[in-house]
């Protein structure tokens, strides 16, 4: 059982019942944390293993990303500052429709590759050929919550859901557990009631969690209310969504109501303010949330709305808007933020033991590099993460107790030839040559 | 006189009569740029000097950062999520009142070192102790737009005065060139009528130009409409002070008419937009200012309210925050984004030959790293850099046609000496020790 000491680290556990940081040891032991320590120099060096000295690195739980779509990847840059509708209808869907199973495999290992290097250890993912992006999810190592996204409209909803049945039985659990599995009902405008229960009907059977998109952009909500008599969280509501566990992705324009529904259901939202700001959906009330009690994680959406897949990003934007969108400065201080992109996330992803450093819990974290000039002085380990801190200064990455990224290079994936072949196959759908120096 | 030519890299000039990005060879020699092609291979490679491969590297004018106050890194961290009058009457003025030139010159070189790592080929200063920030601008061979910052309440305003005025004397032009100086006179609601007609006097006595922080707050434009019965633009343009070129730091509160003067006097605005939304002062209105056809550069203003140097992630923010607050994605998109962090800059601090890649013009360039995630598949190097690019991807800068920055590294300041330095100055100008694991 491989063992890995970090000694003499700063660390954020994030655990509520030790201080909020301190200078010490951890202990992996296979894929646990086998000992935290608030005294560095206080676990044992192990016989056999690895010892990391950590007097430069801050050692905190690995980012949960909770929403997504990754393959995306091979779409990003493709369409940028477009109106929505002509960027999907124009762009994104009649190239999707090209799609294929060693695109989203090979589309998902490069956003696995850059989620990877910049402190994602669990990310979330709803999108199509999802057997491929659950084998890139168990060749990355990664921790992922995979769904097969499932549309309503038209005749393939049947046949979809078959799909997300059969991967559901083939992959929940699957990776040495590294692998849940969700249904995707990907919005109520796509997935009329009748579907959306045959969807509840299908989860239920296997008790499996759902995420869908909710209220995403106020064009969205005004047509829900023409359509169904309320908002998309009241009519979710009512058609009894919210008895299960359900991840909602955006909730951008929520009303009082929608958002003491989303709170007493415990609905668990993923906020992506870098994807609601570049596509013009707005802001979503993160901080109102959070204050309601609604378990707030956060998304980077997919790569060609955002367009990199920068967790601490979102966790810097989450922050800073909350307190410019309401002018109080005091909103989503940095604690707050810190636990939405780590234990909010894994929470509300029913990822009961990943998001905090504790003995026990799955050894899934990161360690920063705190010499660079944006690290010093270090008055306040949490706010050096959320304020200034960035991607690159993710020099380990640890899921399931393997080191995955290590001084700040993936020890298992081959980035040069997963960046090859997905330029290749973004020409190919696109029709566009890429511009190659 | 040195030379270096990149060949072969993917080049964004800035230039109108160029294509906006191509594969080619860039030329400097001495100070500037002495041949841009559009075709790689085709510019001869030196005998003397060197050449870089540009096949990973996306090759732009340096950034320019129009508004901060550099030393300030040593209290990045010391005091977040605060009222902002807290945070400034309990927090930060205290410890400036402690300051000491030898903090300035050691915070500023911390400051110079992240930006110049960061693609930040040029910045702007208002602050205290100005020659030994200087100093430090001096040493780390970066371009610099330096005020002694002038406060008209109390007593020193004199003082002061003559002080910026022998600053001026003894720093314009200083450094090669690198250094300009402007009059810095804080605010309206800092600096009486008089006072700041004495400034005007002083300024005007070398043609100089002024740097004001203009309506940051709500209630700074409340107070000014009470003490003065009009905005703070309206109140600094009844005195005559945009008779001169003016750069005004961050403009978040405007009305119509307030936008329409700024236009015709051809003020430049420093838009801050993290420090904004970090001290809840809310969303300047960048879009629409940059539509009426006023010249908008991009800063970060100083670390504790950012608390990063980062003009990259300024830019995205510029960018994205515009789209989501009018819920309008077409709006600053990239290309304008990075005028904003190139040329405008330079053309509101009057830097005539700085911010395009450009035959003639001053060697301030950077070269970013195309070999990570992100940057895969690279449909369009602009929406690359605005969207998803990252400061730990500049791989060269150059000002003055010197490298300060070579594969990541800065070649001239001891990155560990200044850290060293600055966090002991932090702990005796807070009395806080530092975390140090």
């Amino acid at each position: 059982m491989g063992k890995i000491l970090f000694t003499g680290a700063c660390i954020i556990t994030m655990d509520e019942e030790k201080p909020e940081y301190f200078t010490g040891d951890l202990l992996i032991e296979g894929d646990r944390i086998a000992a935290v320590s608030e005294r560095a120099g206080a676990i044992e060096r192990p016989r056999a293993g690895r010892v990391i000295e950590g007097r430069d690195l801050l050692l905190m739980p690995g980012l949960v990303n909770t929403h997504g779509h990754a393959a995306m990847t091979l779409l990003r840059g493709y369409a940028d500052d477009l109106p929505l509708q002509e960027w999907l209808e124009e762009k994104i869907w009649p190239v999707e429709e090209n799609l294929t199973g060693d695109d989203v495999y090979w589309g998902t290992l490069l956003a696995i590759a850059e989620m990877l290097k910049g402190g994602t250890t669990t990310f979330t993912d709803m999108y199509f050929f999802m057997e491929r992006a659950a084998e890139a999810a168990a060749e990355g190592k990664i921790r992922a919550v995979l769904s097969r996204g499932l549309i309503g409209l038209g005749e393939g909803g049947e046949k979809a859901l078959r799909e997300a049945a059969d991967f559901q039985r083939n992959w929940q659990g699957a990776a040495g557990g590294r692998i849940s599995v969700t249904y995707g009902p990907h919005a109520p405008y796509t997935c009329p009631p009748d579907f959306l229960r045959r969807v509840m009907d299908e989860a239920d059977k296997t008790g499996s969690a759902l995420q869908i998109h909710v209220a995403e952009t106020a064009r969205e909500v005004e047509e829900c209310k023409r359509q169904y008599g309320s908002t998309p969280v009241r009519h979710l509501h009512r058609l009894g969504l919210f008895e299960r566990r359900v991840i909602a992705a955006h909730c951008v324009h929520l009303d009082d109501e929608d958002i003491e529904i989303l709170a007493e259901k415990k609905v668990g939202v993923a906020h992506n303010p870098g994807s609601n700001l570049k596509l013009g959906s707005g802001i979503a009330p993160a901080a109102r949330l959070l204050d309601t009690g609604v378990t707030v994680g956060l998304g980077t959406d997919g790569a060609s709305s955002n367009n990199n897949l920068d967790l601490l990003e979102e966790m810097r934007l989450a922050a800073l808007l909350a307190k410019g969108k309401a002018m109080e400065p005091t909103l989503i201080p940095a604690r707050q933020a810190l636990q939405m992109a780590t234990i909010n996330g894994a929470s509300l992803l029913g990822l009961a033991d990943v998001g905090i450093l504790k003995e026990g819990f799955k050894a899934d974290l990161i360690a920063l590099n705190l010499k660079e000039p944006q690290a010093a002085p270090l008055f306040d380990p949490p706010a050096h993460v959320v304020y200034a801190a960035a991607a690159a200064d993710v020099r380990f990455a640890v899921v399931d107790g393997e080191m995955l990224v290590e001084e700040g290079r993936l020890t298992g994936l081959d980035m040069e030839k997963i960046i090859d072949e997905c330029n290749r196959r973004a020409e190919r759908l696109t029709g566009r040559s890429l511009k190659k120096p």
